[in-house]
């Protein structure tokens, strides 16, 4: 069977347009020749770190220990902001410190944050506009060929993080969380989970309101739902998510990120 | 020369937008991280089987023997509908048991249709909405390993079929066909071939009417049909396809899928 | 660490909806199972020759060399065109002769002009209308198992090429230039460069004029712009670009490729 290869993925808000992905590629392929690409998403909305954060948390551990998870959403590119490294037990995550490993500070052990300061390690020269190719793919790649975290920068004590809305147990039965993402079937996704919402009780008839708008069902399995039914569910990410059965949710209740969600048990 | 590695294609309705398909990604890596994944489409209109089926047929063959087609345009989540795979000679497809492999059916030789069965090759916990991370990648990354099947599941003999509609030969020179799909240049492609409609009466005076217009033409190459023609010619997947060159005849015409077509040759 | 393995790049305008870039990337894998493909974007909007010349000018040197550029955005397509091999000191690119490469005739020392005219190294049969898959995806991967050019065609020396406007140099301090390109975010991209435009004027009060529209500040960083200011600057292209921040300039200022573009330096 032919070798493993150390896998870089790449999130960005770049689109797939343009050159600056293939540029970003080229730049990694430069350095590391062997090295596996796979892109996560090159669609987050222009700018938006929450979106960035939210979909990396939901699915960087479902690569092999090792992966090199590479983020760039990056609105302040030229300014002052540091490009870091944070190093955790099974992945490294290479980006911008503007929170956009917010999630991953939140749950994971996390060993080290280096802020890459070794210019040796960037293309040259390095343009104002465009650190995913001259600075971020780079380092990426020389992490991937194992350099010594030394060699490329200085350990930081301080990454910048958000805060990341918790939901409120107000019982066992209330619990009030918040809509954090909307996917693109329309699905909203809250902060809720298992911890807070006892999986035990689907069935029970918890409502979900979101806005004027109710869930009155919380149900195992999509297929369970009627057509039009506004529903909840555990979703694959962990998180209580509310649907309609092949529409947008969102649309439909003109729901978005941000807005309130409360959660009644009978 | 380096070695060659074992092909996965991924055909799914997630769009690139969302964590799905590097979820997928990472998913089948953990199993098989010596494998070569090809995107053959994240765009299939949401739970639309027959663009997908479709669009597998055009280019499924066009890999290199043993390559494993996975297929996840999977309305059926969460019911009761089987995870297959289904072992033809050159190659092996994986996904729901929904019709989305009718034309394969229909076209090659099917040696099995497995039901995949043994949980160990599940990702666990198997989530409720998400089986194409927590099911069908993990089995094709199991495939490309070269488990026996024996081992993954039991064969079945009933695989779930759409049928596609077949073209009516009135007579040599009338054929009554089915626009099948339509492309992205809003080209539209019909179900009639050169087994119905001969080849060598291109130029023959052949008319195709679609709806209430016509095209006057059956041309060998885009490059003879006039601006603003509505014309017909054979196209590379195989069918008889209605086009205007440089712009969308579904929208010029105002044609989609299903619509009839008839063809007569003075 | 694995091998290296040759890489081809992908640029077209089939989209990523379709069967036509997976029947390319099967068609190469099917020649050259051991080649590396990485997509530069499949988004060119259909038939424009010149968004393809510029996105492959902006990254082709990022890639390692004896990378094979592969364009295929191809108008012409079933007409005389010739399928050509570009080959220069550090990369060999293949596609239709149509213009695509004017930039890398215009930027690089071009060591040969290779039309394909041996049909062996082709798919047959050989539609009229796809030959992305049936002729240019083949022949780029027989160049990447480093065939000699000979066997595959005939050197020509007449290859296809369109005028790049150039930026006229009224004085050190007033140039006249043209957008070339729009990228996604709405930036204007100009073909004045520091050769026409000194850098060192960066912060001398220059003025640049588009149509009635004019940006009164040359920065060096995004981040020193004011919000809603329209600024220029030198992007990671090398070019003079314009921009509005987190805005697309493009629409605000409704300018689009092809208009006029003033600098003046007081």
């Amino acid at each position: 069977m032919p070798e493993k290869r150390p896998i870089i993925t790449l999130t960005t808000d770049f689109g797939e347009s343009d050159y600056f992905v293939p540029a970003m590629k080229g730049a990694i392929y430069s350095v590391n020749p062997a090295v596996e690409i796979v892109d996560l998403t090159h669609q987050i909305p222009a700018h938006d770190i929450y979106a960035a954060a939210f979909t990396l948390m939901c699915c960087y551990k479902d690569f092999p220990k090792n992966t090199i998870h590479l983020v760039v959403v990056d609105p302040g590119v030229g300014s002052a902001r540091r490009p870091i490294l944070v190093m955790t037990d099974d992945y490294n995550f290479v980006g911008p410190d503007n929170g956009v490993f917010s999630y991953i500070y939140q749950r994971t052990n996390v060993n080290r944050v280096v802020h890459f300061t070794t210019e040796h390690y960037f293309r040259q020269p390095v343009s104002t506009t465009f650190h995913g190719r001259d600075v971020f793919a780079p380092c990426a790649a020389y992490v991937s060929r194992l350099v010594d975290w030394r060699m490329m920068g200085e350990e930081v004590g301080d990454p910048v993080r958000f805060n990341t809305p918790t939901p409120v147990v107000v019982s066992e039965k209330q619990i009030r969380g918040t809509v954090i993402h909307v996917d693109r079937f329309g699905n909203l996704i809250t902060n809720i989970t298992p911890a807070e919402l006892k999986e035990e009780l689907i069935g029970a008839g918890a409502r979900v309101r979101i806005g004027t708008h109710e869930a009155t069902r919380l149900l195992t399995h999509f297929a369970e739902a009627n057509p039009n039914e506004l529903f909840a569910y555990f979703g694959s990410t962990g998180f209580l998510e509310v649907a309609i059965p092949r529409q947008s949710a969102a649309r439909v209740i003109e729901a978005r990120r941000g807005i309130e969600v409360e959660v009644d048990v009978p």
